[in-house]
């Protein structure tokens, strides 16, 4: 590693990046789906192919949910899995950390995502055989998920040993209109003789009760980013009760506390005679139909499902809403259901879509990740977004500043409601958030890096606490909210505490410096790249923490002139001095922003151009990601980066920054940037699509499009990237749109990929929605919804009326500038099978 | 905390410290034990009223041991105590380290002393009453530790309830010159009448069966200094044998498969009629005699004990050790085994006394300090020394730095052959060193920085992996080792391989910075100081790393000279290329040492200065130590040390400062030097004296002397300092005495206390032992034993010639310095009782 370079990068020049000596194409110029097993679809996930080999990552991929309830895409039958899941968002159980080394402050309760309850499961046996996917003769398959229905449906045909053949369909949804509501049907038609057959429809605890097959733990190995284990029970039944084909569990978690009811109903209609049996336990609730099938005569188990979740309310009264939730979904009966969750989609695309015109595999790929976003975020509620959504148990379904600066900008410039719901799940948190900057000796509010409950879950601070920024990207997207839909009755009312309590915690941990200049440093803090840590002046934190002074203090100054009323009493409330105003100003203002003259660069913080530059190109590609191969001391030494940090911050506060300077920086870090975490790649598309690299822009763009989809990081089995999934909507409009929204004022500056012969997105804006069109040589905006709207395109202010489409003939394509620096993130190794792009990996 | 400091160290000047208004003397001023329990004697340690209050300090202080073997200073009837303990030096548990989270390269292997089963237990009972000295009338009571004898001795009067007085006389020892053996006496004698009388003699297993009482272990919180417990069985029972007085059981460890055996017999010698009977189970054995006492006769019971352990042999093969010691010890008798004891240490005082004439209170304490350095070394034979030798479980029996830089020159130059097996100690870890190396992409050897079996164990890198200055450490004990004796074949023979080994790290830790003036950096590492961690160009640390680079070279290059032979061999055993000595060369002369022109001082590290400093005068005594009150971020975010690093460095590289720049750097970082850590005080009060503030020096070197005698940092209950033991050593010949072993040349250069009489200390040195006596006036140089010995004083050679002592008329007080620093770590609170000078916080 003592190897010769000072502030050294040339040497990743010269020729294309190979591995293995086999030559790597462009991510962009590849499919990196195989369309044999899954074709191309503009609106649909297609399976036609049922298969072991990876089980994790199709269980990720095939996932329904309303950002409160979650169903893996596991089978019907249960057995073979990577992991069975069903997630209940902010379900969890509690557990007191145990450092190797303690030390004052360490984070002390952990919080673990519960695998809620499996209610996905109806074993199917005919003439006694059980439909063993792994081992059946399918002739005929097909999984799809439809992104305009919400459902996951199975078809598939199957010859028992007996040689009957069996026709097995089978739906999955929850509900977005009805959050506690999910919904199975299983369709079984016995196609050449009679037969016996049995159902088996089952609610079974497989957070606590042996699970039927799962990959073994060992494999876990240490990977950091699983999430952890139980070793005592965690759900303590507390209801146990089946009778009529309704089974209804309740539990309570053992440290947590929560409480959790599930219940089920089922109907079946078939001509067939048949028996029907309920029988509930502590562990496992089940109705079994025993049904005579004729020949050609269908058989149909609906199956409705309803689970509700408080940290309060008993177990008992849980089950009594179970009850009612389902009830009610049962009268107005399947269709309705249906029809409901068919609207709210609609409604959903209706303000959500991006078209993506010429390119089939990127439509199709970009459409999956905003229905997971849809997924994700629907219904969180008071919650926010874990890291995997409710899709799976990766990183113990912990809220990140991924929610505030990778999902938030979707949600509010398509559905600010939710947006709003999850800047009131920050200020839900404040308390916690007081609690914890007392424990670290600070004045104000830091939040957590990971939590569920609102407590600081993250127990290795150097990556988790030192990350203090997390205060200031709650405040951008508090911000980004109130600015996009000039909600300032929640400012007022609710915000502005957690803005004025955020900007006392950042003037705390910054301290001046009498070294004639007079500058305003903030030191041990890490920034976002995790592969960087407890560094001084870091530029991102800087930023950032002058973003969150200026905007309390202006905040503030305006809520006093605007309504003293309103002003007096959060004064009182959060005992503010009026001097403080002028402190945040004065902190702001001599903020240090670290700029390095000679290289023309921002560096990442106070020093780290004296680090030695790690040598990515001779790093072997088996050796990555880096953070399973190296110490961290290790890492930690050198010049080389998770993710992308100084170049976030060129998106973020674009109006910062000349183009020259994000152009140089880019140029610096990309090369240096390994991108083992998947929050790398949208920021790398955005920028390289400013500052002109067009090819690297698709190159990354392709890399967040198909993280999941690909499996790129190797770990979609422990779900979804829902960072990502918004990273793929804001490298979309942000970096192709070209969209910014400095300072409250929208402004557009296209740069349509020349590959693509069209672009069609929306944004809401002050509740009117904006439909952008961009063709290779013109520029549509309309107002598809509510009032007139003003934005700029390329400096050049244009006024939207309602109904009067405005057309602009420009080159769409935007600035073309050669010399793009190698890539380390894009270069890769080509898999066996030669439908995957590259195998690095990736963290939220 | 946001308080305008740069590089301001000004504040800390004005008037002495108050804690709650109350103001504090100098510590030298204040003699810190209460003469009426502990009265002055300048050979033991006597205790003359028993105390319920602090039990776990004096269990610490009366601890009896040889290095390999220690018994706790509990009661020899069981029951009270803050913790029974025996233990075996090395003799551990090992656990899987689970990491809240986990990464790569963090320590795996936990390692645990454990507690060896207890035979010092022996039970009284007279009319079937038990002796239990917490509630016992006591009109005679007195404890003494002989530091001649080497036997802990209790002589009490019991007044039984039923009115009857009883005599109870019992000794402790454990032998250094069989390391196996232990001896213990229990001589009872009813006095007023005859009384029925039962002795109870047991060997019981404390680490896995019911403890008769301890302090609860949540009283043990969460200091991060305690040692972690079990929740599984730890020691397997394999041989279980009683029978005719004589008690012999057998252990395996569940994880660590080590395996002990440990054995008693017993004599009863007395005219009174008595039964025996033995008795033995898995996790105890007894001797039980029942005794018709006669008023007046006395009952004596004498058990010998030996322990024996291994990692490979099968526990019934040491039982049958503990077997032929103890038929050994039986034959000799005790008389012999207490006279072997006394010739031992009648060697180890004529090699190793040192006399501090008028002052009482200094000599107790420096000759208590002194013998428990024999108890912690003795026979460590091919073991380290742990952090609290064998008389406590603190820091889990873990050897540190402490023992090469701490207690290692006390061997050096008193009883080389113990360094000697201190050095082939880490000699034999060099496997395992390798093995850490690889584990973090280097060459070579990275010695860990804490450990039992040689893997590395420090669960926490920033303060424990990133110590690298441990291998420099190593080498720097071993250089002293072969410098001070010239023992050249140890070094030519094993000694090469650890130092060529540890060589090759730093060149590969370390980097080249072409930047104009082609320097050479260690960046990513934590020096001493552990308020300060993972900085870049600590002093300390590159200091150390071109000591060892340089050694590296010139030993190679005289190797190949002297012996081309042993040079082949080596470099064929280690695959040497001659171009790695240059290399080592080039990379020692362009290390950066750090410092700052505008300040005169050495900065701790390459941004050390640009930290604000910590408010110490305005930190409440509360909350020290820092480490107890403060997250890590907090901390690391400010000038503030927990011990010397800087100022370490002046000591251990004495030539590499002018006078000027030791006393510029003391200035600079004695006010912010909290002193929490233990290791500290006795490095203070060296270059304290050197740089002319001798009432500074006095004072921390009464820190350090009454450390664990008057529990100054509140965990002597842990078991004692050695490394404190050690540092008074040092600061007495090194401090006081001014000696300096720099580049192999002895140097006196003495800075006698104004207040002492006289001092007189010895030094062995290359065989030949010199006696120094210093009196006000005068330095008088003797050869005691050898040849003559070559030496400068003050700078001018002296020749002393064996029998031709050499007499000096000097003022041997040394320069006078005004304008100390006003010293944190020397205010503090006084106590209620008035006893103890302060009350701030330790570790190793």
């Amino acid at each position: 590693m003592s190897t010769v370079h000072d502030n050294v990068v040339n040497g990743f020049g010269g020729s294309p990046s190979r591995l293995d000596g086999r030559p790597v194409g462009r991510p962009a110029d590849q499919d990196p789906l195989d369309r044999g097993r899954y074709p191309l679809d503009p609106w649909r996930l297609v399976e036609t192919e049922f298969r072991t080999d990876d089980l994790g990552r199709v269980e990720s991929l095939f996932s329904v949910g309303n950002g409160y309830l979650g169903l893996r895409g596991n089978l019907e039958e249960g057995r073979d899995a990577f992991a069975h899941g069903t997630f209940v968002n902010g379900f969890h159980e509690t557990w007191s950390i145990r450092h190797a080394e303690e030390a004052y402050g360490f984070a002390r309760v952990g919080q673990t995502l519960v695998n809620a309850p499996d209610a996905k499961l109806i074993k199917l046996y005919v003439d006694d055989e059980p439909l063993l996917l792994t081992n059946a003769d399918l002739p005929e398959y097909e999984r799809v998920l439809d992104f305009r229905t919400g459902i996951l449906e199975r078809c598939l045909i199957w010859r028992t040993p007996s040689g009957k053949r069996v026709r097995v369909r089978s739906t999955r949804q929850v509900s977005p209109a009805d959050r506690h509501l999910a919904m199975i049907t299983l369709e079984v038609t016995v196609l050449d003789a009679d037969a016996p057959l049995v159902i088996s429809s089952q609610v079974l605890n497989r957070q606590d009760g042996e699970d039927e097959y799962h990959i073994p733990s060992e494999a876990m190995g240490d990977d950091p980013r699983k999430a952890a284990r139980f070793e005592e029970r965690v759900l303590q039944p507390d209801v146990v009760h089946g009778d009529d084909g309704r089974l209804m569990l309740g539990y309570r978690c053992t440290n947590s506390q929560m409480t959790l009811g599930v219940g089920a109903y089922h109907e079946i209609a078939t001509a067939c005679s048949y028996t029907a049996e309920t029988h509930a336990e502590d562990d496992v609730a089940q109705t079994v139909f025993q049904v005579e099938a004729t020949a050609g005569e269908p058989i149909l188990v609906t199956k409705f499902v309803s689970y509700h979740t408080s940290r309060s309310v008993p177990a008992a009264e849980l089950v009594d809403r179970c009850r009612r939730t389902l009830d009610r979904a049962q009268r107005r009966g399947r269709a309705a259901v249906e029809a409901e969750q068919r609207e709210w989609l609609e409604s959903f695309w209706e303000r959500s879509d991006v078209q993506v015109r010429g390119q089939p595999a990127i439509q199709q790929a970009l459409r999956w990740n905003l229905f997971h976003l849809a997924q994700a975020g629907a219904r969180v509620d008071g919650s926010g977004i874990p890291a995997k959504g409710v899709t799976g148990s990766g990183y113990s379904g912990h809220y990140f500043w991924d929610t505030e600066i990778f999902v938030a900008p979707f949600w509010t410039y398509t559905t600010p409601s939710i947006a709003r719901n999850l800047a009131r799940f920050r200020y839900s948190m404040l308390g916690a958030a007081r609690a914890r900057a007392a424990e670290l000796n600070h004045p104000g509010a830091l939040y957590p890096w990971r939590t569920i409950n609102g407590q600081e879950a993250s127990a290795y601070y150097a990556a988790g606490t030192a990350q203090y920024h997390i205060n200031a990207d709650v405040v951008y997207a508090v911000n980004q909210y109130v600015r996009a839909t000039g909600d300032i009755e929640f400012l007022d009312r609710e915000g502005i505490d957690l803005i004025v309590e955020t900007a006392r915690m950042w003037t705390d941990l910054g301290f001046w410096r009498e070294n004639g200049d007079d500058t305003f440093h903030v030191h041990g803090v890490t920034g976002p790249d995790e592969y960087t840590t407890v560094v001084n002046d870091n530029l991102f934190t800087n930023l950032m923490a002058r973003f969150n002074l200026r905007r309390a203090a202006s905040y503030v100054r305006d809520l006093a002139e605007r309504c003293p009323a309103a002003y007096g009493r959060m004064a009182v409330r959060l005992g503010l001095d009026p001097s403080e105003l002028d402190e945040w100003e004065r902190a702001a203002e001599a903020m240090v922003i670290p700029f390095d003259e000679h290289l023309g660069i921002h560096p990442q913080d106070a020093h780290f151009l004296e680090r030695e530059v790690w040598d990515l190109p001779n790093t072997p590609a088996e050796r990555r990601p880096l953070l399973l191969y190296y110490h961290p001391l290790v890492i930690y030494r050198f010049q080389v980066l998770k993710q992308a940090d100084v170049v976030l911050a060129l998106f973020l506060h674009s109006d910062e920054f000349t183009l020259e300077q994000k152009r140089a920086d880019f140029d610096y870090y990309d090369p240096i940037t390994t991108g083992d975490s998947t929050l790398s790649a949208p920021v790398q598309a955005v920028v390289a699509a400013e500052v002109g690299y067009a090819d690297t822009a698709l190159d990354y763009y392709y890399r967040a499009l198909f993280v999941d989809l690909a499996d790129l990081h190797g770990n979609t089995s422990d779900g979804v990237h829902v960072a990502s999934n918004g990273g793929t909507w804001y490298a979309t409009v942000f970096g192709f749109g070209g969209v910014r929204d400095c300072n409250g004022e929208l402004s557009l500056d296209p740069r349509l990929p020349r590959t693509w012969d069209g672009l069609t997105f929306r944004l809401t804006w002050h509740g009117s929605r904006l439909r952008v069109d961009l063709t290779p040589g013109a520029l549509v905006l309309d107002v598809e919804d509510g009032s007139s709207v003003s934005l700029t395109v390329r400096g050049r202010p244009v006024e939207v009326a309602a109904g009067q489409p405005v057309r602009m003939a420009m080159d769409t394509h935007g600035r073309d500038q050669s010399g793009a620096p190698e890539s380390p993130a894009l270069s890769g190794e080509r898999r066996e099978d030669g439908t995957v792009m590259t195998a690095t990996v990736p963290t939220p």
